[in-house]
């Protein structure tokens, strides 16, 4: 029987996104099952196994029609071998994953890290355009990101690449971040960032939008500075503004380094959509070679929550298929 | 008979350096040849191929034996097809290079950038310690780039990847650089942008060596700050300190982005050595992660003018023959 189908796993640290997908990208079934992180994270990939075996009985489909299996992953990953190195959240360390996945499931694994996996499939089939240079930035609580050039991955010597989260982007007196450096991108563009930088400027300022807000609720999150700002409120605007000052010179020196066809912004951030990109653009194009700054398409990800699995399968057909992208 | 040599030619404004080079990367024999710039250049690749077949026949190589042809020339270049879309300094314009040099060698050719392909030199032969995740920087008149990750040479959607020396690393009133954006990387790290800050702070100082050294020759050079440096001279560590906080802060934000297993420095500021390997070390560990600060080594370069014919040949082999490195 043909290999026409190939299975994408995303590993969250609250639930698991399993799926189906045949090898034009299109999902065949997807669903979810909790991620039980007892015994760090022991059971999981045998709960992965046993619902997808489960899952293509109930969907009539048959295992041998399977090419692969691929899995996007939280942490540090040696891609090559297929091991997690340390995924924190779920307890893994060293945790021989394609090993142990592939005995289980009697097809072949790959495995890299969930925001590489996540670049790949809004290049696949989300707002990449099938791109074979892109970068995918993600800004959500963090800023995570993925980085293909020349059609593949790029991993690093010790798969840190794509840590587009920590370019240090304020210099002297930046905030103290989680990697033990300060002044990162992370700092003030996730969505955690831009929280903050609307926080200090209630705090300087006591008027506006975000003023009022903060008497109400006693906070700022980033969703209410991106509404001030939609809304005109000139300190929302100039909160904004900053945050994308520091990421548009942060991807536009990558863009100047890297020439890619498009960056993807993606996470709870990128919800403020075309507004975000126009805030982003102005700021982009002000750092990037001027052909670059014109050439580089910046553009939200449409895939949302699917990326993950779709990136995954997009791995494991990339990896033990026929290209046929 | 076996293909056991390949040719490595780099194309320089005024010379032209051409080498047979085994299948291991050592030089079997070298030379040099003027660069006829008439007429748009329409005369160089001819001059080459002639010098090519005259050698072989001198130095009793069969061309039988020559796998193939790597070019590195400067400009932007469509690599896939084997085209100088533009090198302004030879005249080239969309000038098909591949095609007309397999036609005359009746082997296989193939083209890139200079800097992409000195990189590739010290990869294999050089300071690079055969790393299959790389980067290369040249401090020259300008500061060029050369980027490979898992151990291809990147080239972006337009061929424009690796250009490190247009990083904006002056957010605010930096220098207008030739690519028309303001605050690149060259116009403070290059020889030109370190002899320039030399004399701003000659201007702004009136003492110390590189006073003396303006008042004796009415001009600083990088080497004159280098030199004063090295003797102790305050303002010449200033300068150079911070020509090394810009270079150390773009390339920081590079390796937190790609995660490289060696940077090497080369060009003309690079003869500094050691000395300016521990005043860039020092500024990277600031803006890199942490763990990346601590694993990534930085090296100067060791090929000097044999990078390019050494990286062309690396690029002749790989592209065409069994990957023997």
């Amino acid at each position: 029987m043909s290999k026409d189908v190939v299975v994408g796993i995303d590993v969250g640290g609250t639930t698991v996104k399993l799926a189906f997908i045949n090898l034009n990208g299109d999902i065949m079934t997807k669903w979810e099952i909790h991620t039980n992180r007892q015994e760090a994270g022991r059971y999981i990939v045998e709960d992965l196994a046993t619902s997808v075996l489960e899952k293509a009985k109930e969907e009539q489909i048959d295992m041998s029609r399977v090419l692969a299996c691929g899995v996007g992953a939280p942490g540090f990953i040696d891609v090559d071998h297929g091991v997690i190195l340390e995924a924190v959240n779920l307890g893994w360390k060293d945790y021989e994953i394609q090993k142990e996945l592939e005995a289980l499931l009697a097809i072949p694994v790959v495995v890299d890290n969930d925001a590489n996996v996540a670049a790949a499939g809004e290049k696949w089939k989300g707002a990449g355009e099938n791109a074979e240079n892109l970068l995918a930035v993600t800004l959500g609580t963090g800023v995570g990101g993925g980085i293909i050039a020349g059609g593949k991955i790029i991993h690093g010597v010790q798969g840190m690449a794509g840590e587009i989260g920590h370019i240090t982007s304020i210099k002297e007196h930046g905030s103290l971040c989680n990697c033990g450096k300060r002044g990162c991108l992370e700092t003030v563009a996730s969505a955690t960032g831009i929280a903050r930088l609307g926080l200090d400027s209630v705090q300087e300022h006591r008027i506006g939008y975000l003023d009022e807000i903060f008497e109400e609720k006693g906070a700022i999150t980033a969703k209410d500075v991106l509404d001030g700002a939609k809304q005109g409120d000139e300190l929302a605007v100039e909160v904004l503004d900053e945050a994308m000052e520091h990421l548009g010179f942060a991807l536009a020196n990558l863009a100047n380094s890297l020439n890619p066809e498009i960056i993807v912004i993606g996470g709870g951030v990128s919800k403020a959509g075309d507004f975000l990109i126009e805030s982003l653009e102005k700021q982009f194009k002000r750092f990037a070679i001027p052909r670059i700054g014109r050439d580089t398409k910046l553009h939200i990800a449409t895939l949302g929550n699917d990326a993950g699995v779709i990136g995954a399968a997009w791995l494991a057909q990339e990896t033990y298929g026929l290209t046929s992208s």
